[in-house]
């Protein structure tokens, strides 16, 4: 690798804007002279603790304050929380965006639902390709993981050779044969790293995680042993999971209909790129699933979070369109519960079984595998990539602080920096030091539970006195589901005038209608209700006034 | 057994009035004529759903409606969701309360904080005992689970024999010798039971839960490879659990301090029953912890879902008056993570990494096993029981369904009745059917979050409208825990008059110093945060105006 003199000298600033110390908005800038380029720019589930945010995206204000724009950013794969803040980080861009085929096609919608135009922005690269931006040389290498094609990037620096591994495990028998890199990680290793930047998602869990094709004995016992539909709720981008449910819907003679946006969408991209393989006739359309006997239908769809409006939960309260399960249906789960979900999928399942579905979960089949290596994986990377620095990435401060522990059981010679976002960590011919503060932080984003994501605004809360809070208040006969007393809505810093004092009263009486109008499984049901009633407000509201105030919804038993 | 004859002809009527299509308040009323006795009364712990409430018990219309009291209330064992409903039960009752002599020790203070006499009325029951109440005889059955002393009753009425299993595990090596009394349960499924009603908690877990024992393994090496203090949070009535680490910190020398009102209060009542034995010179009081270094520690703490107000989250942030964690202190999770409770324990969690402990949990080490039988021993208690009838108890409608899905594998010659709450179900020489449905709900009771359990009040949410409600509303800076704008509190339904205004201001100002006042992590910890407002405000017009207004804060990150 040749570095222009000039820069030889120039000491590397990392600075992680998020994804330490919690799970999820993965951006990581790195600069050299007048040249950054940023890894990942991913999104964060809101907690539910949050009321009114959908989305959470790093602050970028670091990035502002450079005095240059972005030389290029780098995506490691196409999950959300490692490409879903790209519309926001995309204005601080004047280079291209470098990622796989198949993190690419999942950016390029989103980044056109925004109106940024990204003709010939986008760059794919292939694994073992190197790409020369400024004094940069970014190579990248194949890793495994949950969805195909993702990567780890070994970007060459003039202090030395920065390994991040992107979302990894190492599955030794991928679907696509498209194994981790491991040779050329140990040859790196040899040669010398400067530093390690490793994904802590799973440092907690003993052993390996194990192959994407660890699933599918699992998944024959249910199909050898069902009489009726086969539903599986899945993350929409487990490209592979489909994979094997198409190949079992094939050899076991059904069909299979994706169900849900989510699923259609990625899976016609997959086709689209030759990363999701359907023989013919095995594919119908969601609305041809009654047409078929249950025997012949296998269903993959969205939901398996307990997401309110996910074509699962619909389904759930026997409120889809086109899919409705009975008794002698299989339901499975596969896939995690994410911390904070467990109780709305818990819901979910009871309005499954209570349709007389057979609901099956992680834990009771394996039917699910972890696409982040276990501590087995991660001490395998250490030991092959053997640098001189590790900063672990990717978790809240206990998986990091393990991470920590971990890598000293494998090296005692590698130094340990267990950093936060915004610290500026600075490698020069000396070493490495946190060289100061970044300023960073998190902007919150609602939006995006109505699927509405061309409307998705930037919300700054300091102004939310502008928008202000309204509190609908129910109380609900949870044996019946039958609205009790009056229904309330509580206003604060919600300019009431005239006008719209006539749309709140027309409002609750709109919700009112609405929640009679719903089933009364869902009127029953806490969580789904509290969901309907702030969706509707917040549709009227934003349509017949162009407003979106902050809307917790109290719902009262009686 | 004698049957006087004027009742042979009475049909058995089983009402549950609660723990069905539910966890928690397991309660269930058994009548034949005038003879009415009641299974367990048992509270549930709120959901997140329900701001504002801390406690459910079930409603009790239909005891009321009997037009004769309840003879007599049998308890299976000491866990709050089979006694902490009782309280509300005994103004119905006139006869005994039967039960362990633990769990009579444990419901004991309780009703005394309630001002209700007991004198007398708490009667021991030991296994193997039989207790005539009118036409029924219960017989009490010796059965394992996650504390001692807990049992199953088999209730022998004039159409034939009940076998209810209380909550239950098949532990072949219990630490106190007392196995599940299977020849027993044996004997009376070869003379003819009618009805099984068994407990469906695990039903979705493969193979058996395993022996208390098992956990010693995982704990000797936590003993083994820590330098400093190791920290032991836990539910507070595992006494077996207990048990363990005590005669493990005497192995290892290390003294055992109980810290947290919970295991306090528990295992004392455990030693002087016997249950629990301290070998002397191994306890220390919690406020003696700081006067030993760590490696001569161990601490029993209460905690281990992530409760804002128990011992573990002081100790997290450094606000504990006893007890500090540092660098070389382990800490384990020793109970499962009931779901709803995740966020708040991974936040526990992470404040205890950022002191330096290594947290240990479920599925890190095996330092848990439940104490609900899973699908094996399930299927080994139908087996001894052979039952004519069938009803899955103790689960949310999943777990029901699924249990009668497993009671079939076992014997197709069960009739299985899936019932709910209310159902009626009649017992009479010519079968079981649903005779109708009783009145049944929940009742919401709030204030045990405080302590202040002399205090506790049922609030029938019918009136809330006179308590009102009340939105404290807070601005924080996340990475400074500042509050930032005002602190505003919107009221609703409170009757604001000149005192109350007054009340609210002063409040105001008294939260904003309490914020202010707390440790930087309090702060910055939207959880803790909103339930300090809460708690503050609440302790302060429960003094001030003997007002319980329905309090939910709404924290705004900026």
């Amino acid at each position: 690798m040749i570095v222009p003199e000039t820069t030889l000298a120039l000491p590397v600033d990392v600075v992680p804007l998020g994804g330490l110390r919690e799970f999820g908005m993965n951006t990581m800038a790195i600069t050299c002279g007048d040249t950054t380029i940023v890894v990942d720019a991913g999104v964060m589930f809101a907690e539910p603790d949050l009321p009114g945010v959908d989305l959470v995206v790093p602050d970028l204000a670091y990035l502002e304050g450079l005095g240059h724009k972005v030389a290029a950013v780098f995506l490691t794969h196409g999950h959300e929380d490692h490409i879903g803040g790209l519309p926001y980080l995309m204005p601080l861009v004047e280079g291209p965006v470098y990622g796989s085929r198949l993190a690419l096609a999942l950016v390029e919608n989103r980044l056109e639902q925004h109106s940024i135009d990204v003709r010939g922005r986008l760059k794919p690269v292939a694994p073992r390709e190197r790409v020369q931006v400024g004094p940069f040389t970014i190579e990248c290498l194949r890793v495994t993981h949950s969805m195909p094609d993702c990567l780890a990037l070994a970007i060459h620096t003039p202090a030395g050779v920065l390994v991040h591994t992107g979302d990894f495990k190492i599955d030794h028998t991928p679907l696509d044969a498209e194994t981790t890199d491991l040779p050329r990680l140990a040859e790196l290793g040899q040669q010398g790293v400067l530093a390690l930047f490793a994904d802590s998602t799973n440092v907690d869990r003993p052993g390996v995680a194990g192959s994407e094709r660890d699933v599918i004995d699992g998944f024959e016992e249910i199909f050898t042993s069902t009489a009726g539909k086969i539903v599986v709720a899945m993350f929409a981008s487990s490209i592979h999971r489909m994979q094997i449910l198409v190949d079992l819907a094939a050899q076991f003679d059904r069909n299979v209909a994706f169900v849900g946006r989510g699923v259609i969408d990625n899976s016609e991209t997959a086709q689209r790129l030759g990363l999701l393989r359907i023989p013919s006739g095995v594919q119908i359309r969601d609305s041809e699933v009654r047409n078929f006997p249950g025997s012949d239908v296998v269903c993959i769809t969205t939901g398996s979070q307990g997401e309110p409006a996910a074509a699962l939960s619909r389904i759930a309260i026997d409120d889809h369109r086109f899919v409705k399960v009975d008794d002698d249906d299989v339901v499975v789960f596969s896939a995690r519960a994410i911390p904070g979900n467990e109780r709305a999928i818990g819901r979910v399942m009871n309005h499954l079984a209570l349709r007389g579905a057979d609901v099956i979960y992680e834990g009771q089949k394996h039917i699910h595998v972890s696409g982040h290596g276990h501590v087995e994986e991660l001490k395998l990377m250490h030991s092959l990539v053997r640098p001189k620095y590790f900063v672990p990435i990717h978790g809240e401060y206990r998986q990091l602080a393990r991470h920590a522990r971990v890598a000293q059981t494998v090296s005692r010679g590698t130094e340990i920096l267990v950093i936060d976002n915004g610290d500026v960590l600075r490698f020069d011919g000396e070493g490495a030091a946190i060289e100061g503060r970044a300023e960073v932080g998190r902007r919150l984003i609602d939006g995006t539970r109505t699927g509405e994501v061309a409307d998705e605004v930037l919300r700054d809360r300091k102004h939310l006195a502008g928008d202000g809070l309204i509190v609908p208040m129910l109380a609900v006969n949870m044996q019946t589901g039958e609205l009790a007393g009056t229904f309330e809505i509580i206003t604060r810093g919600f300019v009431v005038d005239e006008a719209s004092e006539a749309l709140l009263r027309d409002a609750t009486a709109m919700i009112r209608d609405a929640v009679r109008a719903a089933p009364i499984e869902e009127r029953t049901d806490v969580g789904l209700l509290r969901e309907r009633v702030r969706s509707e407000l917040q549709r009227v509201l934003r349509r017949k006034a162009g407003r979106r105030p902050l809307i917790v919804p109290v719902v009262m038993e009686i």
